[in-house]
């Protein structure tokens, strides 16, 4: 019987993913969907900031914008008036508050999306079996290493296969066999449900605001605009809604009716058709499942675990994110990096996200359905006035939610917080305002300067998506720091270190081209210093261990518009001291894990050998450092 | 026989981009080449800020950055001492007082390049016929439409074939057949000529530069380093000079010996070879091609025309301009849209930049072999201080000579300046403070909003590479030139003004849907208003000519570092009245036309009317406008 580490259903946005990060790290991957093709139309097509950032981190970006995607920037809003309709405001879809590298969103059609990443797995060696669907699974620890078993077979029912898997992970959508076998409930947190119109086409108007995303508002009804490739234009109307009397979920409208209700709502405004792209008609409920896994072994993730309305363009960005806490986490745990345990905050994270996706959603809904905004709240979400109305900080609230930098996990093993067991004098907290990155959450872009090559770069993209932790010291001023990066060093040097305890064990192979992982694949070093870039000499100012990343050793001095006072403006946006500098401790995704001040001794080493100790579930540091 | 609009000898950077604007810009091309194949390895392979501002315009720079070249953002100058040498400076390849999108120098193998050109002629239905060469031409005009018969054989003499074309371009390189056979000589500005090692491979060293650019002097000898992608570094190194006693043109070397000599200059760093991409030993002089072209039916262009060292990256960045200088200028007599005589600027324009390249490479050569910078004087240069020494002077000067930028061409027809023939009043002019911009230089780079999608957008960028003269409207504020964008639009509406003397003929065709020629291939138009986004309705505050160029209206609301206190600083950078605007003509390559003040009245479409009249031959611009 075939053996795999990880069997993956489903080839949308989060199996694809899954199956790309687990690909490029080495894993075995059977990888079926039940559709023959990617998807050829429609469906989802919203790429947050957040999203962007991610799939830059895994080298897909640039083929992603080479469809030249439409980009959201502004979002306008529409209400009746007396003659028609009339705009009341528009607002940034990502706000200047929000510190993002790529603040728009990017609205390219599914299938060129799925083409992307269905490249890259082929490349490293996993081909789509399709069109093919699971027939059946257990976790029946027959085989202790690869415990599922999994049932396969055409969907035309000629050939069938069993196989047996590490891990069975269903990326199927909303309609889930596995879930379905396990039993898993789907909770609807708003008992609202609705039934959605959506066409995609190429189209002539007079209606000024047709490449921005709008929410429209008239007296005929509401409708949703938004742009997107090849000069088309998405529209998201609603047909029906559980709350109406006659509701029917199987209601249904032809692609005339569509347009003429479209025709109506922007009147006095003119609409037509050149070309319908793509038009369906679907029934959404908001739902949420109760579980992501019941053993650790058998996964869902993206659609299967949570639905909601289209309006937010949420979907694809919660699936890419799902999908990349999961894949991580499973190669740590395989790589012997950390315990079992591990694999339980995949749903305690990824639960929280789409509970509060979904609450959103509900926010949403209401905030477009109940509540015209006016002028003077728009402008005053834009100047970062210091009077806010409930309205505004709502919104506020949701533009960072729905750029994806809202995304705050919660402490636990993996983010340090005043509960968590690896305390020390030494955490920098931003409760304590000893630094102003939030474990759990994204690290704050920054631009620096590369030593080796004088480039320009961006620092929290500088190691890829490599399943590795992410070490970040900042070293403030190399006069300053001078005895605490030796000291840092030294310990790190220590066999039993958070940095000895995984480091490659064949150290007969060749690594000097290793850029990003020379010593060990647990982590990834980046050293950031206070300096002007020819002032840093890498062999001579820097203790072996920082210096072998050679290719990571940055120079803080670009100025930035953000800490315009800042003479090492990295530092100053982590809130680091300039002078003393601290360490960042980024999760394999990007998430700060914890911040660590830098000082002479044993004590930064000490404090991190603490947080790596409960992450890793091993007794790490030197004899004396654990006293 | 067949007939051509064009044929093209040689599928070098030259001929390549020619043969792209060309078959983009719908004429039928013969091109041919000797080689079998595209270059394997070696080569050019240094693109500068100029040259990607280009690729970009023409679509290609995602294609070209997709390969992940290395960039050149400073160069190091090594020089002898004690122990060995030792780092005297460095300074930004393209410095902080030129404004480029793009400041650093992009490394890649000149086989990747040629290919992303010829998947762009391909998809536009021209097929390289490969390996073939021209045997003979003659401009007999016995067809006075195609003047020019060329013979063509296949390399091995199996076939052969005879075309008739409107044009013969040869972008043969060093040794033209079409060179030789028109008799144009070659001019040694300096007479001295250099054997040249190179060789591209992967090594492994201690020298912390090898990421960057360096020029390095010992007392073994001198070598330039230079960065390239997939971990390569190559090496030029001096071989012979004609200044040797011994001066033999024929003097070779051999990898190894060539690799030691590398190793005895580096000393006492250590350098090997993991793997040696290619080798190659060349004797290069510094050579000028008397004429460019002879008749303006037969054109040369690239290496053919000038051939100098390859120290300062400057071969391939040539040969795009080249071409491009030509290919509009093809297409504007092809059209109709310009008199026969606007192609002779093609050889006093692109003579002029080769003159200065030469001129460049002769001092450049200069100042490395004869004159040691010191750290002082580097730091000079980066910090922007009154006082300079010459030599500061120099390397600025050369920098942006380097970057592309510092091409400037003269006055002439289409550049205006105080002896064209098109004299106005209301013409401004950089001499007279008057704008900051100069006729014949690159407009200068401005970042906009798009106001039909709010996207943040570089304005030089909006026109793409499409044959077309762009007209710049700088609205200023929109309460005070309504009446002057009112006035302009009328007259510009006049049928004999220079926007509608081209007007397309066949207005039954649908154009709604074309975004920069929707009224004439003559021209595009971009309107840039003083003004945000979001309160401009272009509909309600545009005249209709300015209107119908729908996607290329422009709010000059995004902050600039280089102008921190203007509000408008697209208009501020052109050195424009933020309050009442001006307008722009800029060339189909993008450089500067000539720049006209905006007023109430018929004066500015006037001033247009008069240098569009001198560039296209033809009496523009109604009765009382022409008194």
């Amino acid at each position: 019987m075939e053996k795999y580490d990880v069997v993956i259903i489903g080839a949308g946005p989060v199996g694809l993913t899954l199956s790309t990060c687990l690909a490029r790290w080495g894993y075995s991957i059977k990888h079926i969907d039940n559709r023959a093709e990617p998807t050829h139309t429609g469906r989802a097509d919203g790429i947050q900031p957040r999203s962007l950032d991610l799939l830059r981190n895994m080298g897909l970006k640039r083929k992603i914008m080479a469809h030249e995607p439409a980009k959201v920037y502004e979002v306008a809003f529409w209400d009746p008036s007396a003659k028609g309709i009339h705009r009341t405001g528009t607002w940034a879809s990502c706000p200047n508050f929000i510190d993002a590298r790529y603040p728009f969103t990017t609205l390219l059609h599914q299938g060129l999306i799925e083409r992307v990443f269905i490249e890259d797995i082929e490349k490293h060696g996993v081909k789509l079996q399709r069109p093919w669907t699971i027939t059946g699974f257990q976790n029946d620890g027959k085989d202790p290493n690869y415990p599922v078993e999994v049932s396969l077979a055409h969907v035309d029912g000629t050939h069938a296969e069993t196989v047996r898997a590490k891990y069975l992970f269903s990326g199927e959508g909303a309609r889930s066999f596995v879930r379905d076998q396990l039993g898993v409930k789907i909770h609807h947190k708003d008992p609202i449900a609705h039934v959605w119109g959506v066409m995609d086409g190429v189209v002539r108007t007079d209606f000024p605001d047709i490449k921005m995303k709008c929410t429209i508002h008239s007296d005929a009804g509401s409708i949703m605009v938004i742009p997107r490739e090849n000069n088309m234009v998405r529209l998201y109307i609603q047909i029906a809604s559980s709350t109406d009397p006659d509701w029917n979920p199987r209601r249904t409208a032809t692609a005339e009716e569509v347009q003429k209700h479209a025709q109506d709502i922007l009147k006095s405004y003119t609409i037509s058709w050149d070309r319908v792209e793509w038009f369906s008609v679907y029934p959404i409920g908001q739902g949420i499942a109760e579980r992501y896994t019941l053993d650790e072994r058998v996964f869902m993730g993206g659609d299967v675990c949570h639905t909601h309305s289209p309006k937010a363009g949420q979907g694809m960005n919660t699936a890419f994110l799902d999908a990349v806490n999961l894949a991580w986490k499973i190669h740590h745990v395989e790589s012997g990096f950390a315990p079992r345990t591990l694999l339980s905050t995949y749903e305690s994270e990824r639960k929280l996200i789409a509970e509060n996706l979904l609450d959103f959603d509900a926010r949403y809904a209401k905030l477009f359905s109940a509540r015209i905004p006016s002028a003077g709240e728009v402008a005053g979400a834009a100047s970062n006035e210091p009077e806010e109305s409930d309205f505004v900080k709502t919104f506020k609230a949701s533009c960072e939610f729905t750029s994806g930098y809202g995304v705050a996990y919660n402490s636990n093993t993996i983010n340090w917080g005043p509960e968590h067991p690896a305390q020390h004098p030494l955490m920098l907290s931003l409760d304590q305002g000893t630094t102003k990155l939030r474990s759990g959450r994204i690290l704050t872009p920054a631009t620096v300067t590369r030593v080796v090559d004088a480039n320009v770069v961006h620092l929290e993209q500088e190691i890829p998506l490599n399943g590795s932790y992410r070490l970040y010291v900042f070293g403030g001023e190399p006069g300053v720091t001078q005895t605490a990066l030796r000291d840092l060093a030294l310990h790190m040097g220590s066999p039993k270190s958070f940095y000895s305890v995984f480091a490659h064990r064949d150290q007969s192979r060749d690594r000097y081209h290793v850029r990003d992982n020379p010593a060990t694949d647990f982590l990834s070093v980046c050293t950031v210093l206070n300096a002007k870039r020819a002032q840093i000499a890498i062999a001579e100012m820097l203790p072996e261990v920082f210096a072998r990343y050679r290719d990571h050793v940055y120079a803080d001095d670009v100025w930035d518009q953000r800490v315009p006072e800042a003479k090492a403006a990295a530092h100053a946006k982590m809130g680091l001291d300039e002078r003393t500098g601290g360490v960042v401790v980024v999760r394999p995704d990007g998430y700060v894990g914890c911040v660590v001040k830098l000082v002479d001794g044993r004590g930064t080493c000490e404090a991190l050998d603490k947080y790596f100790g409960v992450v890793t579930g091993r007794k790490l540091g030197d004899e004396r450092a654990s006293l």
